[in-house]
């Protein structure tokens, strides 16, 4: 697994290292681990438009009629890539302070859509999530994870100090990303270091400025 | 034509009404029209997986030759409908404040996205710009025109002293967009008034303490 959810050489990028990162032993298990990781292969090759289950199979070495009983279309598949990347995502870092927290998600969420094999894994799970429910159901559990992964740095702001009570920590975690996939697949303007600093600089400015506090969504 | 770059009842609404909005006359206007009116209709029903070009001809009654040689893909006519689109859209809204216009704006992105026909509009080109390069290109311009044509109304709250010298206006622009896009392509979230809301008052808090001031990029 490579992206938002890992780092090269840290746990969840596929080498059988750090608690919580090896699979459950077995056949079934093995099965889906070949399956997810030659479904993500093509996807980053080709995109969800050529993605096929037939070619899954051949791929990862397993039956045709295995890849069909178990996860039927195209869709369903990524929707359980999308739960494996949720479950093998990585732990959020601790800076100290929330400027710190933010460039550090806004980095991750950088060098996830500029990585040429995450990126164009991303961009095709958010089109397979364009075209169908599942899938759609199953990347908005995947970003309600890393979402709640990353708020806790906010709710840590609040008790510091930094930001008003009662600001929405979910929002601003989601206000650091939004710029950067804004660019990603909208705007196509230049995905740089530079974007994701100001993505971070503005939430937390935003955040101080109480922009995120529920007083103003109900005043 | 609906969505961001119209209004219902309002100019590019499709009626024949508004300086600028009627289409120059002659058959060779009258086939692109009926073309791009058939392309939004396929794109709104079926997604841009679905579009299809023989498909296209029978709606707009339009020989399939034509279609054929006049656009040639798919991924071709969304491009074109993008140009269309741009040359159609309205002009902004002024109020006077920083906040009156961002407002606006946000209030305009939140209608294009949760209107039923819109949505699945955007939701479609930004579907074919994932898969088609040229398609990406058409959709990136769109884009530009506008940011270019709200930016304004941050240069104006420059001048009136609301937000710094050397503010990044495009960069404001995109920031009240973003978090409502990323809830519409990324995360599903709810993407009501409260959060266009939001967006605004984000934006224009980030704006305020400096996070879009060129100053900040190169300390």
């Amino acid at each position: 697994m490579s992206g938002e959810q890992s780092v090269p050489g840290g746990p969840g990028d596929g080498s059988p290292a750090g608690p919580g990162t090896v699979r459950p032993g077995g056949r079934t298990a093995r099965t889906r681990a070949a399956a997810l990781r030659a479904a993500e292969d093509a996807l980053i090759e080709a995109g969800f438009d050529a993605l096929d289950l037939a070619d899954i199979a051949r791929r990862a070495d397993i039956g045709k009629t295995t890849v069909y009983r178990r996860w039927g279309t195209p869709a369903a598949l990524v929707a359980d890539l999308l739960l494996d990347m949720a479950e093998q995502s990585l732990p959020r870092t601790e800076t100290g302070t929330l400027d710190g927290d933010l460039r550090a998600n806004a980095g991750l969420v950088h060098k996830t859509l500029t990585d040429p094999r995450s990126g164009a894994l991303f961009k095709a799970v958010i089109t397979a999530a364009a075209c169908d429910a599942d899938a759609a159901a199953a990347l908005h559990r995947f970003y309600a994870t890393r979402i709640a992964e990353w708020a806790p740095c906010v709710d840590q702001a609040i008790a510091r100090g930094e930001v008003p009570q009662g600001t929405d920590a979910s929002e601003v975690i989601r206000a650091v990303s939004a710029p950067l996939y804004y660019r990603f697949l909208v705007s196509g303007d230049p995905l740089d270091a530079a974007a994701a600093d100001r993505a971070a600089r503005a939430a937390g400015a935003a955040a101080r400025a109480g922009a995120y506090a529920a007083s103003y969504d109900h005043p």
